[in-house]
This record gives structure tokens, C-alpha cells and sequence, in this order.
């Protein structure tokens, strides 16, 4: 039997079994251990849950140790199930070994029937409170265990309250009651043909079989696809005698958090309703008093409440999440669990809980999630704004933004070339909008859920957005949006906040992220306990402070292209650039580099000098020339349309030669990085010289300047090798005794499998993520998100977005060959990662296992990444993590 | 002494001593062991060519070798080097392991000076044959040893000529020789500060030097890199007494093929001199005479010339090319060698041979080298035609095309639109002539060598090219070309022959290749020896029957997107594929796909009738549908001109807005493939119930049909099982009993790092190397290779262009990677390859070696293959190829 055993009593179980027990089982367990008062009960395990499912029947022997376990808990409260006189009433619920708040289903007040609903009355002296009991009783298992849906069962009640004047539940007398619970029994009689059954063994049983089904209702299997949950958990039961919080005003019933779970202050936060059941307080019909007032109330239950969850926190290390009933002045805990709570609150809470000496700082870091602090991080709503909030969605991808409402892409566009800040919104989001979600500052949406379409290509892009906001009224035809009583027109000014699905009516004032003395102090353990390096993607001093400011520890990425006038905001230099693409000869294009060369000194003079002492790696040119040049598409029009109407199309026509010339179909994959620096070797050695002239002038000034030059899309050694002599020469002529390393970015697969024949000629390597996670999948980032990758991840063909998550089967394989190879070829070569995985968790982790000197990520992620290196340090150490946090 | 030792004497060494001895020294010692009438001498090792060139000296002892060899051939001969009386001469000739022909330097008559003139004149009782050697000898060490130009030498020797009043060279007078003799002793005083050195040791010792460094002048430099030769190899040197054929008119001297190289005829063929010296021959002052003339002139030398040749024919069992001397009646073999011939006549010869008994049939297949047949396979000019030739260039890329001459790429474009057929004529080719080329049916330049832009672009798109052909006159102002005193002008039709490098003026009837009977014969004893199949590329029936014309078995890619009117030819399906894109509904785009069945039923029903009863391979949709529609440029301008005019643009309109929004920035990595497939099922289920019910209905007919549903561009198996699931459940629909198999692309990386997870649902793997080239790479072909390949390729960076022959470092370890982990998952599942490396010979020696199944290529590069895969089966056997044959 031992093997096999279906059923545990509280009493025999412990927190640690929760696979066994479920969350629930487990923990109230732990209570009954404990000494807590816990109404007596029993659970079955998630194992009869799957021989359940397997057999699609109750398994053999199950409900024979039910019937022991029962008889044990007969014993233990006095009360028998089905007994007239002193019937024992029980709940049923559901409870697996990851919580899935609200997903599957439970049962109150089984075991009443037309005799022991009058046994009920008899024993508590209140035949309301009996009749209210199974009226309650009837419609739950009409709805849970039989399928029926709650309208009729409401219907009904409403009907009756109406019919007697009553103003709210409480008010409805017994007779009334007992009438409901008739109607309720007439109801089942006509939409299952069946009666209710008045056997409660028949009904327990029928209940049992109900909560294990409903671990595959398809609410429960969304969530599980959602969370990465396993089907194969299955959840347990948990039989437990009632204890009622509706037996009067000296009863009541409550939820209470042992800290503050929005803040993380360190409060008694919750809330209470007297005389009432706990789907009371979940179905919204009574306003519930904060828990403040229960003290007031009935002094005597709340101190108790108080002790025992400070009972409790201190026995589980961590903030609880409590239910509890209070029956006649007497309290009765009916659930705890690690409690759920926002970043700020988890940060602040693991901080508080070291310097009270309850967990180690190891433990505190594991206790934040590195995903979730990312929301702290980007750009938000200034706190202290009054805020016009019209409606809330779902937080699809965080951060706040703020422009012109625009309801169609191509206006979307439009505005944004004419320099507006525009916010896209939608029905919902198709591959055909993309590129008005591009021209966007944000995406707000009526329809769709977390994983929609606008929800994954939004993320992907780094924008913020809120989707599935059902309250919305939108009238594409009239470019309008209805909500909250309040009409917003086309070219009105919205703002959206990401993080937490607020739509605003006007502008609101953004403030940057700020970190909190905790998170500060949390990083700081970060930092002495992380292996993996930590920097920034950077472009300019401005980024390379910010980044400093959220503890970067160099730049893994500076991009040059922008210097060169990308984004056309400095047009001097857009003029020297395009003078030095339309040269014609060798000694033109020269003439064209030479201007541009002091406006590069000055750049890496500037970044130089805001980064000092630390590392910045500079990438050379990458893109392909083309994109300094004006789009083919616009050049081609202006041309015919001065034809048509007899004009000289002039300066446009010579553009457009050039640029369809310049023309690539496939510009990812086209004349770009090293291939730019092999055809036209003058270019990359303007770059060079500039960057080695400014270490050497800060170098000779006392700045302490660690300059790395990056060779980006090398995919053959050959490649290199004239590139690295290059830039040798360059340097024996500039700043012969200047340090400085020379490597190359690994972002095609040639790179990754060729690593060996590279690593010999590189200082070091860089993995370029991006580009490698385009090429390794085929995926062009700009074309896929929009069309099919968003299709792919919310149908769970891909378990994640390959350009949020590093594919660690396949791009993974790669890296993690390129890096043995290049040891192997050259040790102690320098290994890092620049794509925009080096913010990303589960990447840091990839990165961290397989070895690499440091991850390098956009500023604002800096802290995520500091983080959630400490984590995988702390994890390689052994420690686990006690209960997840979040 | 022995291990480093520097000198041979002829009689010492072996035929398979060439990596030592030198071919030439190798044949001339061989032809000593076996009797034949070789003038003796000694040979300086190639070790010792690689001392000198590490030393920059003659290495220690290699001059005292030198002596003793020299003192034996005086005894041998009877004459003493530097001897006035019987003065011993000798030729000082280079000779790698490898054939270089003319790519390096050799002295003759060495040993002449002012005094050995007089013995050898007197010896010879020839006093005009004494000066003429000498001032030959002067001429030469001039030019060889001293690097001196020809032009003062021949000056000189033209002006006394000119003097004297003679016609040809042999007129030219004793008296007058001498005097020239005496000039060119001047030119040399004059032009190195040295009088021309009168000791026969110190010549000798200056002429082996000479030699030595010829083996690194920049012709041989840059022969070695085209032909893929190493450096290290060396070149000996082969020290002979002379023979001479300049003695009278019973002497002279030849060179001679056993075999007609042109044709393989089993015939003598070749041509002689009287009275000349070797490089009399090559200099082409005279009109050498045919062989047969020598038969009537010195029949005795003829009969033994004849009966040497087929001596040495028989003792190599190879076709030979042979020099020989006749002095004064005496047959001297100089040199013999395997001899060059046209892959016509390698075919001839090799199948020739084996019904000779001289070799087996695994030599002869080892004898033809595939890469040169493919020239026999390609479309040609009409060989009765009549050819008004009027340049020729560098053959850079086969085949043969005819079309309007332009010399605008634009222009080239704007014709190919128009419809006509054209030839781009430029005097070299630049990036920006891409498009140009794309437009054009070949190429034809007036610079460049066989790896410049043009000849690498062309090679790469298979279009017939001519590169280098300096006789051209371009004037591209005028649009007129000069050649040959005719002048043809833009818009004339002119005519290339990518094979020969003619250029020809007019229209020529071109013919589709013919496979000779030797050819077949050949090819049927590839097909009994190679281990793997090869099939064809090919879309329709009548590409289909030009496979099975050149042996397929069967389609290893039928891409199906010709089928859905891509190429426009078919308006009527074209406005179904469009009607299906522009649905705006699943309802709309099933309606568009009704009508596309019946019409892709029909594609099926053909080409499998076509290749029955061997297996075709189809492949479902591939492309990005905006491949269908008109581009967006060409409807951007309609639309704004209709604008600019005050017109309704109409239907581009809509289509522009369509356009728009499928547009993609990288066609390539974008919605195309499996991810159509996924995202729109219907058109897979479409093209799937077409080609099952094809399939059905020929099989019930008595039929036999092997279908292979192939899916594109797989990157993760989670994309192929729902398709497969699909294919199943059409098939269960309407084929019940039908064996088919369904398999997919490796063309990603990411398929061949994770093949072992897709393995399980695929039944054949085939690898497309063309995208996966491109993914590996980071490469888009349509870009890279007229930009930055041309170059890299030019350079030597790459050592091959990766589109042509398999990348096997990179690329190619992706493919051993996934076929290894295909294998590993899936036993017996089959592997094939279709891309273009399917039939280069390298690619397919790896495809042999990797144990893959087939290799499936372009129909007309299936003789190739079939030979190719022979050679690796041969090869595999540990059978040498006796003799590189071409």
C-alpha cells in the first residue's frame, strides 16, 4: 500500500512534499505540524490526480482510503458526514504544486442535504445561517461539479431577494433561503434530468472526480502553456472540514499578506468581510474592510491572526499570503503561500529580510526575478502626475509612452516623418501594420491577450504596449475611441503605460528610471558575487553615463554608424558622408574621409573620456551604404513625377542612380561589416586612425583608456587577417606604445563553426546574437516578428521568441562551439556577448554556464543583467532558492 | 651524402620520381631506362630549388655535384665543357612536378664562347650553324639569365638581316651571325656594366640559378594560384648535352602527340621544323610543317619517331606529347609528357585506351576530369555553321549565347523588359553592372583575367562570358565596338562562345548538347561504379526529359513556384496566385485555391508521367508571396504620376497598399517557406491534394510513381510536424494505399544543428547547400556575389566562390554535422543534396565521402555528377590515376 498511497491527512504531511500534496496540501501540512489551528482534513495526491487522468476514472482502493481518512476526521471533529444531527460539512479544493490562482475549482459546504441542513440549523442554532449554507452549497456544486452555468442559480436567488425587499445578502431571511435552495434543487432536476444527490458520499465523491477534471478545463491548460508549466504535475485534493465564517457578526472570513506585497513595506495588508464565506470577498458583492478594522472588531482573533503570521513569515523565510476564517470569535487558518508581489515590493522585501537576519543575500537575490525588475527600469509615468486614466488593458510589454492617437499604419507613418510621436491604436495588430507599429511610440489594443500579436512583435521592439483592453469603443470609421464615459479623437494626445495596462487621457510627463536605495543595495551583493561581467551597448557619452549610472562595467558595443549621421540629425555630416559614397575615385572618396575624420576623433574623444577607466569596444562600420543614401522607393517617384510634369528631376536623379546601384535585395546579408572594410579598406582606416589617435590623446593626458576594436561580420579567417595588419600598421604610425586589443564579432555561423581558424588573429570574440539568431534560424528580425514569429510563439511552435530568448538548441550550439573552439585555438581569448540576449535571464544564464568574460546589453537592462549573473553564481554554488518568490 | 643529395644523373632516376626529379627529368630519365635515344645529362632536385630559395643561394656541395655529373657526361659524350676543340654544349631547362607549360625559363647552346664557337665549327665543319647557336645563345642568356628584354637583341639581329638582304633566317650568312653575336655581346656590356661572361661554369652556374628563381617569377606566381599548385613544390632542373636540329636539312626537330589532342583520334599528329632549334617552334617565325611531311623528308627518322612514340604510349599507358630533335639524321628525344587534350578527346582517348587493353575502365574514369565535360553539356554554337569570327578572348564561363549588343546595364535591363535577348559588352564589369548582367544572356569584356569581376559573376550565374579579350575597340560614347577591322554598333546582333572565347558578328544557331557514343560508354561505366545516385533539378516535363536524356534518376527538386506563374508566362494562373494573395478572407483564399487545383493537378499528372517509374521530389511553395506581385517601385510610380496628372490610379492602387504591406527588407530570411505553409495551411493542403491525387491516379492507371512531399526551409521541428500531420491526413482522404514519402530542406543552420530533433518526422533529409550557403555565410547571392564575392574570390580570400563549390570547412560542416545526427535519430533515413553543389565535382567528393544518398543538380550537369561520383568510388578502391591527365 505504501507504494501506492492515494491520501495523506494533514497531519502526516510536510511543506517540503508539494509535488506530493500540492501547494496547498503541503503548506496546510506544514500549519497542522506546526501547531497552527487548522480545521482537520486530509488530501489526495496529484498521483491519483494522473491515475485520474490516465484512466479516465477514479483509480482502484482510492476512495477506500478516503473512507478511512474520513472516518479518522469524523473522529477528529466529532461530526459525522450525512449525520442529521451533528453533520459534518467539508470543502473540496484544488491545489497544485505551482499555484495557478483561480484556474481550477473548489468546493464549500459539501455534505448538506434536506436532512442535515436542518441537523446544520439545529447544532449552530441558526437556521439563516444553514439554509444560506446550502443554497451556497447547491450552487457551487451545480456549478463545479455538475457543469451548469451560474446564470439560472443566480437568476433565482436575485429573484427571491427581490421578491422579499432585501437590500443585500445578509438581509435575505431563512424562509427565503429555503426557497432559493428548492429552487436551486429544481434547477439541477431540469437541466441535468437528474435530482441532486442528497448522499454526501455520493456527493464527495462526485466533487473529487470534478476538481481532478478540472486541472484540464481549458482555462487551467492556457495558463500551464503560458507559465511553461508541465501537464504531467496534476493537481491534489484537499478535503478539509469547514470552519464558518458566516455564523454571525463574531465570524468572518479574510486574506491578509505578512508585508505590504506593492511596496514591500514591512505591514499587515489585507482585507476582511464579517459574516460571509470566502467567495464572499473573490466575487466583489461586499465592499471588505481593510484588515485594521478586524482589530477594532474582534481584538482578540486579530492578535492571534498577527502572531501567527509572524509565526509564519519567520517559519518560511518569506512574505505570506494567508486565508483565514474566524468562526465565532475563533480563528482558523485555511491556506498560506509565498506571496505574490510587484519587483519594487520583492526588492524591498529581500533587502528588509537580510538585515533582519531571516535570509542570506544569496538567498535575497534568488528572491527577485530578474524579468520582472526590467519594469523598474524603463522609462515611467512621473509618479506625482495626476493621471486622466480612461481605462486598463493587459501590460503587454512595459514602459510608458505618450503621442498622438493615430488608428491606421500608414498614418502612423506619415505623422512620424513629420516629426509627431505617435500611438498606434487597434482592434488588434496584423503582419500588415507592422510598419506603423515601427513609426510608433506604443501600441494599445482592444482585443487579443499576452501572447497576441501586437503583445509579442511590441516586445520584440522594446515599445510599450497594452493589449486585450475590452473597454475600449474604438469607430475606425470616425477615428474614435470610447471609454470610461470619455471620446477620444484622431490627433488627440494619449499616453499608455505598459507596466501596468493604464490608458491616459492627455499628455503625462516621463520621468527615467531611478534606482531605489534597496535595489542599489541588492546589486551590490549582485556584484561581489557575479563571475560574468557586466557592460553596455553604447553609442554616445550620453548612453555611456547612463549606463555607468546603472553600474555598467564598460561598453561590449559601440556602434559607429550612427556616428555617420544614421537617424540624419546632424546634416554635415550626412553631407560627408554621402560625398565620400558618391566618390567616384579612390582620391574622392579620400577627400570625403578626411573631413569626416575629426568629427570621429571627437566621437571616441567623448566616449573615451565618459567611460574611462573602463573597456569600450568599438565596432567599425557594419551596415550597408546604402542606408546613408535616401530611400530608392522616394528618389524613384520625385524622378517620374518631374518627368510627368516636365520638370528637371536634378540632384534626385543622380541620387537614384547611386542608390539603385547601391541596391541589395537583401541588405542583412549584403555588402556590409567587413566586407565594406576589405572593398574599401580606406573607410575602416579613417575609423582606426581616429580611434587610436583619441587613446593615445587621453592616454597622454592621464585618462586610463581601454580601447577595443571590433571587427563586425567576419566569417572567414581570411577576412580578418588583412584587417587586423591594417589596424597593427595604423597603430605603429599613430600610438606605437598604446595597449589595445583587436577581435571580431561572431554573428554568422561560418564564424561559430570556424572559430578555431579565427580565434589566432582575435583579442577576442563578441557574439553578435542578433545577427546570429537571424541566420542561424533564416529569420530576418524586421520581416519575421510582424509576420510569422508572433503566429509561431503564440501557437507555441517556438517556445519563445528567439530575439528575446537565446535559442540555446540551436544559436546556443553555436556560440557554445565557438567559444570551445577559440579556447582551444587561443586560451585566455576574451569571450562576450553584445546581442540583445546579454539583458535577457535565461541567455545570462546560457552565457554564464558556458563560460564567457561578460555579458554586454542595452543600458537600462544593465541591472537585470547584474542580477541575474548573481543568480546563476548563487545557483552554480548549490543554494536554492526557498519557494519561489514570484 | 645520400640524404642530401642534390644530383641525378638521367640514368639514375624513375617516371615516379617527379616530386624530386621534376616531370621533365623524371620522363628523361625514364625514357634512358627503357633505351630510348635520350642526349644524357643530369637533374637538379627540386629540394635543391627549395634550398636556393631559402639560402637565396646555391646551397653548400650543390656545385661540387654539379662537377662530378658534368665530368660524367664528358666522359659519356666524348666533349669537354668550355673544350675549344670538341666543345661540349649543353640546355639548362626548368621542370616542376606539375606541368606549368612556358611559366618558367630554359637556356640553350649553353657552353658557347668566343672560343668553343670556333671548335664547334669546326666540328662540326659548320661554321654558319656554330655562330648562328651562338648568337642564339647570347639572345637567350641575355634575356633568361642576365633579364634582359628581346627587343635590343632582335633589333640588332633584324638589322644586320635587313643589311645583308636576306629573306628568312637560315639566308642570314656565318659572317653576318657573327657579327650579330658580337652586337649582342655589346648590348649586354652596355646594359648590365658587364661583359657577357666567356666561362661555360660560371654560365652554367648563372643559368641554374636563372631557373631556380624562375619558379617564383609572377607569371609561375600566379599560375600556381589559378591551378591551385603549391608553392613548396620547387622546380628542378635538368642540365642536357644538346642534340642539335639545326645542323643541316637532315636535321630538325618537332613535337609530336600520339593522339589528336583535339579530337582523341588514334592518329600521329603533331609538326616539325627542318633545320631549326626548338624555340624556332614556338616563336612561330617559320611555318612549321605536319608531322606526316616528316615521313616523305627523313623516312627513317619518322619510322623510328613512330615506333618510339607508340612505345612510350604503350609504356604509360597514357596519350603523350613528345619533342624530339633529329641531328643530322639521328632521332634524340628531348622530352615526353602526358599530353593536354580537349575533354573531347579525353573521352575518346580514355575509352579508346580500355578497348586497346592499355587501362581499365576505373582508369579511364579517372582520366576525364568532370568540371571540364560540363563544357561539352552546354547549349553551343551549331558546329556546321558558318562563323564570321572577329575576336577571341579568355573562354571564362561555358556555353554559347547570342543577342542585341548593348553596353549599358540600364540600357540591358530596359531591352530584357522589352523582350529581346542581349549581350553586355563593357570594357570590364563593376557592382554597379549587376543588374546589368542579371538582364543579359552573357557577358563579354575587354579586360580582366579568368578571375576577375565578370568572370566570377558570370560563373556564378552560369551565363556564358568572355573576359580579357584585348582585340576589342570599345568606344561607349559612340556604342560602337572595333575588332578584327569590322566595327559592330549597339543594337547589332553579335554572338559569344563562353567555351573557346570566340567572339562572333551575327546570329548563330545554337544547339542543345549531344552526348557523343564514347561519352555514353563512358558514363555507363560511371553509372555501374558510383555508389551515389544522381538525380535532376528540374520543374517540368520537358526539363524532366532532358534529364533523362542525360541519365537522371529521377527529381531531386521540383520547385513548384514556376508552377504558380512565377515568371509570368501564364496570365491565367497568374490572376489565380494573385486573387489567392490579395484574399482578404480564409473563405476568398480557398476560392482562389479551387482554381489553382485542377491547374496543379495537371503540373503533377506531367512530370510524374515524365520520370516514371523514378522518384520525383516536389517541393511545396518556397517564396515570399509578394514574389507574385507586380514590384512595389514600378506601382509607387504609376500611382504618383496618376496623382501628379490628376488621374485615378485605380487597380495599382490597391495593389500598391497590398505590396506595401507584404513588402519585406530581406525576401530571403523573410515569410516564405514552411512559415507560409504555417501561417496560410490551406495552400500546402492545396498543393498536397493536388499531388497525391496526381500520384493516385497514375498508379491506378498501372503507373508507377514514387512521390516525395518535401518541406521548405525548416528551422525547427516543431514547424514540420504540423505539416506532416496535414500531409497524413490528405493522404488518408484521398490516397489511402498509396507509399509516398515525406521529408524536408536542410537549408538553415538551425535545421542542421538540430537535425536529430527533426530527423524523427522526416523521412528523407535533402540538403539545399544554396540557402544554406547564404545562411552560413551571411551571404544574400544575389548581392555578394557582383559586390564583395568577386573580390574576395579575386583576392584569394576565399579560396573558391562558396555558390559554386562547397564551402566543406563551414558550410560543409553543417551538412556532416546534421547527416551524422539525422543517421543517429533516424536509421535509414535517406539524405540528398539539391543544391547547385550537386554538381561540382568537389562538393560531390564530399557528398560521396559523408555517405549521402544523391546528389540531385541542374539536368545538364548530370553527366558530370554521374562521373564525378564515379571518380570518388574509383578513388575510394585506393586505385591512383596513373598520370594527371589534363
Amino acid at each position: 500500500m505504501t507504494t501506492q498511497r492515494y491520501v495523506y491527512a494533514f497531519s502526516e504531511g510536510r511543506a517540503s512534499q508539494k509535488s506530493l500534496l500540492g501547494g496547498k496540501g503541503a503548506n496546510l501540512a506544514e500549519m497542522c505540524h506546526i501547531g497552527l489551528p487548522v480545521p482537520p482534513g486530509f488530501t489526495l495526491t496529484t498521483i491519483a490526480c494522473n491515475a485520474y487522468t490516465g484512466l479516465n476514472a477514479l483509480p482502484d482502493g482510492l476512495m477506500d482510503e478516503v473512507a478511512t481518512a474520513l472516518a479518522a476526521l469524523e473522529t477528529a471533529t466529532g461530526k459525522t458526514l450525512g449525520d442529521p444531527k451533528n453533520p459534518l460539512l467539508v470543502s473540496v479544493r484544488s491545489g497544485a504544486a505551482v499555484s495557478m490562482p483561480g484556474m481550477m475549482d473548489t468546493v464549500l459546504n459539501l455534505g448538506l442535504n434536506d436532512a442535515t441542513v436542518q441537523g446544520l440549523a439545529d447544532a449552530t442554532q441558526n437556521p439563516r445561517f444553514a439554509w444560506d449554507c446550502y443554497r451556497r452549497f447547491l450552487q457551487m456544486f451545480g456549478n463545479v461539479v455538475l457543469g451548469l452555468g451560474l446564470h439560472e442559480f443566480e437568476r433565482a436567488f436575485y429573484a427571491r431577494k427581490e421578491q422579499c425587499g432585501a437590500q443585500s445578502d445578509p438581509e435575505v431571511p431563512a424562509e427565503v433561503l429555503k426557497q432559493v435552495a428548492h429552487d436551486h434543487q429544481g434547477i439541477i432536476q431540469r437541466l441535468t434530468g437528474k435530482p441532486f444527490p442528497q448522499d454526501p458520499r455520493e456527493q464527495l465523491r462526485a466533487a473529487i472526480c470534478a476538481v481532478f477534471e478540472s486541472w484540464n478545463n481549458p482555462r487551467a491548460a492556457v495558463y500551464r502553456q503560458l507559465h511553461k508549466i508541465p501537464e504531467s504535475l496534476g493537481t491534489a485534493v484537499s478535503v478539509q472540514s469547514m470552519a464558518f465564517g458566516n455564523l454571525g457578526d463574531d465570524s468572518g472570513t479574510g486574506v491578509v499578506f505578512t508585508r505590504n506585497p506593492n511596496t514591500g513595506d514591512k505591514e499587515f495588508y489585507g482585507e476582511f468581510l464579517l459574516n460571509a464565506q470566502g467567495e464572499d470577498v473573490v466575487a466583489g458583492i461586499r465592499t471588505p474592510l481593510t484588515i485594521s478594522h478586524l482589530q477594532e472588531t474582534l481584538p482578540d482573533a486579530y492578535r492571534q491572526l498577527f502572531e501567527t503570521c509572524e509565526l509564519l513569515e519567520r517559519h518560511y523565510a518569506d512574505m505570506q499570503d494567508i486565508e483565514f476564517t474566524v468562526e465565532r470569535g475563533r480563528l482558523y487558518m485555511l491556506q498560506c503561500r509565498i506571496g505574490k508581489r510587484t519587483a519594487q515590493a520583492a526588492v524591498q522585501i529581500a533587502v528588509d529580510m537580510v538585515a533582519e537576519g531571516l535570509i542570506e543575500k544569496e538567498q535575497a537575490l534568488l528572491r527577485v526575478d530578474p524579468s520582472q525588475i526590467e519594469t523598474l527600469l524603463h522609462r515611467r509615468i512621473d509618479p506625482k502626475a495626476q493621471l486622466d486614466v480612461i481605462a486598463t488593458g493587459l501590460p503587454a510589454s512595459p514602459g510608458a509612452a505618450t503621442g498622438v492617437m493615430v488608428m491606421d499604419p500608414d498614418e502612423a507613418v506619415k505623422q512620424q516623418k513629420e516629426g509627431h510621436k505617435v500611438i498606434l491604436v487597434r482592434h488588434e495588430t496584423t503582419p500588415d501594420d507592422i510598419h506603423g507599429m515601427v513609426a510608433s511610440e506604443g501600441v494599445l489594443t482592444a482585443r487579443g491577450g499576452m501572447t497576441c500579436h501586437a503583445a509579442i512583435v511590441a516586445r520584440g521592439m522594446g515599445k510599450p504596449c497594452i493589449v486585450g483592453c475590452e473597454a475600449l469603443r474604438l469607430d475606425m470609421a470616425a477615428g474614435t475611441l470610447r471609454a470610461g464615459g470619455r471620446t477620444v479623437k484622431v490627433g488627440d494626445i494619449i499616453a499608455i503605460d505598459g507596466g501596468t495596462g493604464r490608458v491616459i487621457l492627455g499628455d503625462v510627463p516621463l520621468v527615467d528610471a531611478q534606482l531605489s536605495p534597496a535595489f542599489q543595495k541588492l546589486l551590490g551583493w549582485a556584484d561581489a558575487l557575479r563571475r560574468l561581467g557586466v557592460r553596455a551597448n553604447a553609442d554616445n557619452p550620453a548612453d555611456a553615463q547612463k549606463a555607468r549610472a546603472f553600474g555598467a562595467e564598460g561598453i561590449g558595443l559601440c556602434r559607429t554608424e550612427h556616428m555617420f549621421g544614421q537617424g540624419g540629425h546632424e546634416p554635415e555630416r550626412m553631407a560627408a558622408v554621402q560625398e565620400m559614397i558618391l566618390a567616384e575615385t579612390f582620391e574622392d572618396r579620400e577627400r570625403a574621409l578626411e573631413k569626416l575624420f575629426p568629427m570621429q576623433l571627437g566621437d571616441f574623444l567623448g566616449i573615451f573620456r565618459a567611460m574611462a577607466p573602463f573597456p569600450v569596444t568599438i565596432r567599425l562600420l557594419d551596415p550597408p551604404l546604402h542606408e546613408f543614401l535616401p530611400a530608392e522607393e522616394d528618389l524613384a517617384v520625385e524622378v517620374a513625377v518631374a518627368h510627368a510634369l516636365n520638370r528637371d528631376p536634378g540632384r534626385a536623379a543622380v541620387l537614384l542612380r547611386k542608390v539603385r546601384a547601391l541596391a541589395e535585395t537583401n541588405p542583412m546579408l549584403g555588402f556590409r561589416g567587413v566586407r565594406l572594410g576589405i572593398v574599401y579598406p580606406e573607410i575602416y582606416e579613417m575609423q582606426v586612425r581616429a580611434i587610436l589617435t583619441a587613446a593615445k590623446q587621453l592616454t597622454d593626458a592621464g585618462v586610463t583608456v581601454h580601447a577595443e576594436i571590433m571587427v563586425p561580420l567576419v566569417g572567414h579567417v581570411a577576412e580578418l587577417i588583412p584587417i587586423r595588419q591594417m589596424i597593427e600598421a595604423v597603430a605603429r604610425e599613430v600610438a606605437p606604445d598604446l595597449k589595445f586589443l583587436i577581435g571580431t564579432m561572431i554573428e554568422v555561423p561560418r564564424a561559430a563553426l570556424t572559430a578555431d581558424e579565427i580565434a589566432p588573429y582575435a583579442d577576442f570574440f563578441s557574439f553578435g546574437t542578433n545577427d546570429l539568431t537571424q541566420t542561424t534560424f533564416g529569420y530576418s528580425r524586421d520581416d519575421a516578428e510582424g509576420r510569422f514569429l508572433a503566429h509561431y510563439v503564440a501557437q507555441k511552435l517556438l517556445p519563445e521568441n528567439p530575439f528575446v530568448a537565446l535559442d540555446q538548441k540551436g544559436v546556443g550550439k553555436l556560440v557554445k562551439m565557438a567559444a570551445e573552439l577559440g579556447r582551444a585555438a587561443h586560451p585566455g581569448i576574451k569571450l562576450g556577448i553584445c546581442g540583445e540576449h546579454g539583458g535577457e535571464p535565461s541567455s545570462i544564464d546560457f552565457c554564464h554556464r558556458i563560460g564567457l568574460s561578460y555579458v554586454s546589453c542595452s543600458p537600462f537592462r544593465v541591472p537585470v543583467a547584474r542580477l541575474a549573473a548573481a543568480q546563476c553564481a548563487v545557483r552554480e554554488s548549490g543554494m536554492q532558492v526557498s519557494g519561489s518568490a514570484i
